[in-house]
């Protein structure tokens, strides 16, 4: 099957980090096929840039919908994925709800750790529009630019680190959500460190996106849901 | 004072309905500022067509920010209003969150009648997000079309007043949210024929916008609405 | 306009500095009515005491009420709104109400910083009961005794100030509100210390019974608010 | 051990009737204490009329408090109850609250039937603040006022009777609450007519006040119910 | 009347314990039925445990429920609840749940000690079902075993009540509720130390066990709560 | 990979359905470990028959866990879920929340069709636990019962199908979830039927099983699914 991966952002680094996720996990014969989108922010971090990314997202994803079998949205915030699920029919799925419901069925409660506070109240603002707020514990700030992700230096993790090891402690947390596209390659290291499940949203949305074609199901085109009138 | 008076779609019909509403009720030293988003689609229905009219209308809104006192989002699902807060600092206001804020003050539970059914999933998200929606009893929609509704035929008001009347002897609703800014000429009519509070967003959004700037606030730029970084 | 601005307690310097407030805000042509409770507490700090002030503030209310366009509740527990509510047709609001109201157009997140630890359940099933209570992080006591707030000594002030310094640390406030009416001298010089809104009561409420009043709004006469039978 | 049964209203009847209630399943060895409030409304029918006994509900509770062993508010909405704790040390329980608790115990979904529409907010939002709204499918009003459910004829009791068979079909109510202390004798025939458990509140609150009593539980004099400075 | 007190494990002090605390509350004319499942764990820590001794549990409980007036399971995660009261007629009791009643009587804000941390969850999820999660600040882990308690060395004692004192400075709870049979030998002693309500389980259940008996209510046999089909 | 896929009851058509069912949706070298329980009833209908099957259910998942990669627990109230996740480290997942979360993905608003009422209570209980209630329209029973889905006749399908219907116009449901392991068999022609989304537990569980171990995700072992003390 064919997966369209999209990076709402237009670092295209991120894309291949993204890309390369997603190859670690997908099936022999899933097809990612990457997309960057060109003139949008170099990252998303807040209410204001998933709006200005919107129709540059929009745009791709109704271009390639028809060739492929499910979209992935790379970025944590869900950028557009109502309006993704009403442009394309095919399913889509968002990488925090992806990460998200993969959590609630590994753990009781988990904690998110993201980058900046400013990217916070949309999180939790996800998680209750997805119901899953009550297995939240709590939506943490590392405090790390996006871009600064992009650089890889040991500070970087050991502040990511630092949220973990709190969540663990004073949040009761029994899994950790990586909330960030750009984090997607601490995983493993993270969860070797911890011993808890670290959850990347990458790897969970391409191989949910995976199930829902495989069980055959497509998005409901009645309702919130329904084609847009042209 | 002046308060920007946004119409996120391009029917400059239904702006200058809105700008008559808004006049209706504002102060007489206020001066209403109204914008139709020429590029924008013709009316807004849905997560696509919120999704693809963004970038248009936050581009108005930052450039006519600076000159206003409070800013004003003519839509019922409240177009962009996270976004438009990070990036102005005056206060802005959304009609469908006015309505729903107004009926809070003056009932115990509300309906609302909308437009078309798929409309109805992201307004119940948004009460939901604003905490009213148990203040709400039912999100109904008439299923007449925005535009449809500038035609201002005698079906038209009749559809909307068939779910007045189910929202009160189904619902208990003790007064009528009218959920779309195409339906404010309605108003007085409905008021007076069924006895009950009916709330026009526009009229709502205008006067709170009012109330918030000569009670001196300014939207917080800490945490989910910090200005963008560019 | 008139608006009756009800102080529910029998301390009269608390109605003068909430018609001080109250007229700073409001329209020119607005005629604040301020009346003191003089049989009532004089101080309303908790479950008992807003039991005990209710008939002498319904009293006023309903003897005023013919007079006025609205009723400002003066008190930050909302004394006794919904029953003034169905007590006379004009639009009715709480200070507590109006300012929690306020806070949800201007950030996402907002703590409350009262007097009394024994206040702090009262305005938190306020909270649940308006649907707000998502969007307040906490409400903390400052342990001020609501007459003291009359003396204006220093130790007062730092002592609100500590609350919102840990307010905007530990909840991740992005806006605070005062939670008592004695606090409203309080607000300019707090908003310009910490750089967020500084929201309170009465000028939340007052300028927004002028907006429900300039909308043509009134209290809903059908279910709970329904007149009483005498 | 004593138990003040106080019915808020002034209709001496109904407090023989909850006396008589009450004495059906108190312990042998538990004195009754029945209070009427001679100044206040006949009946309690919505938020005024609530509000408007408080003071005489609360005086008589004072007096009598330090002479029994709990106390009984005699009526569905629970008036006065957080005052009344924050009033007396001994346990206070309302009739509604102890109803809705007792169906907690002995079904899945419950529910309500009370007198009139004007009376549902108050119990829903009672239900909302106790936390169990979640169990209760839906507060169905008879449109029977209180003062005729005095009268016993049949008429009445066929409409409450039309309600629960609603309840029954429509809510998949499982037990239903009767919403009226006045309703307290149907309850018998009631539940033998309908096969499922019918809950009245002076039998419950009666009951799991002398429970309360048994086990040696006091209010909590910390927070909420601290004891009002006088 | 007759109570049957099941202790879902194996322990037989621990059912000696919950006895003794049994009769210190109940009626003189209460007759307690004890049980201990003989072939369950020795003690039921976390989910793994519960699901292992329910058909136990429910075996004696369907043996002895013909013969008893009421029965209440004596293990604060309400051990086979939903089952239990589909398996009987008489009412079911469980003592986390009766411990969580009478808190919300007695208080406006509760915290909860129990033992382990794995514990934990499952009484959140119970206290989410039950509705009465918003009254419970925390649920907090003394992590002493639950076998620990039996030896009852002062150590274990300090242990809880360090929790205690964390529950009233941070959580700002205003009662306790003990979170474990095997607690009750320390209800009298600790509500003495400090000054705030202090719930045991096995009291609350027994006496709130009799009120539904002498309500006359029991178990509704309709919906979730049907009998069996065999 | 190895997926065990347990059928908790007894009835081995029903295993051999699933089977089949998920067959037809698992990747070609998944292998699928069918397993009956022999000891438990022939079905699962409600919380008796829920708890008394939890032994014999979580022995076979302990006893095979060593040898699989993860757990499909084929019955559709997510038979000992949580204490089937703290016996084994691998993934465990329920065809009811399996499909629960797959609607999520597919639509703004579903609803269920299971087959007895008895069994609502408990699904409503587990959407209430898992978050996701709110996206939750209605329970619906059929009143088909579980062993007459074996059947197959053609009445049978059409008491699903009428509540699907009901669904579509009274609930606003845009995509069905199928109550009941033996409904899987209805999926694609209802789906045709309806043009909806027609969820199916067993194919929704067995993808996600599968991504949940190609992501490398394993249980968390820290809080409420610790591995039990033996």
């Amino acid at each position: 099957m064919r997966i369209l991966l999209v990076n709402p952002n237009s670092t295209s680094s991120m894309t291949a980090k993204a890309e390369a996720a997603a190859r670690r996990v997908a099936r022999p014969d899933t097809e990612i096929v990457p997309v960057t989108i060109a003139d949008n922010p170099p990252s998303i971090q807040g209410f204001y840039d998933v709006a200005m990314s919107l129709p540059g997202l929009l745009g791709e994803i109704e271009k390639r919908g028809p060739e492929v079998d499910a979209v992935v949205i790379a970025c944590f915030d869900d950028t557009g994925i109502d309006a993704a699920r009403a442009a394309v029919d095919v399913p889509v799925i968002g990488i925090g709800e992806a990460a998200f419901h993969a959590a609630s069925f590994l753990c009781c409660r988990f904690s998110v750790v993201t980058t900046l506070g400013r990217s916070v109240p949309g999180i939790e603002a996800n998680l209750q529009r997805y119901g899953l707020a009550a297995r939240c514990a709590r939506v943490r700030a590392s405090e790390v630019p996006v871009l600064d992700l992009e650089r890889g230096d040991p500070e970087v993790v050991e502040r990511v680190a630092d949220q973990i090891a709190s969540a663990m402690m004073d949040d009761g947390a029994e899994a950790i959500v990586l909330g960030c596209a750009g984090m997607t390659e601490l995983t493993a290291c993270l969860t070797q460190r911890f011993g808890i499940p670290v959850i990347d949203g990458v790897g969970s949305a391409v191989t949910f996106a995976e199930a829902l074609v495989a069980a055959g199901y497509r998005t409901s085109k009645v309702g919130g849901y329904a084609r847009p009138v042209r």
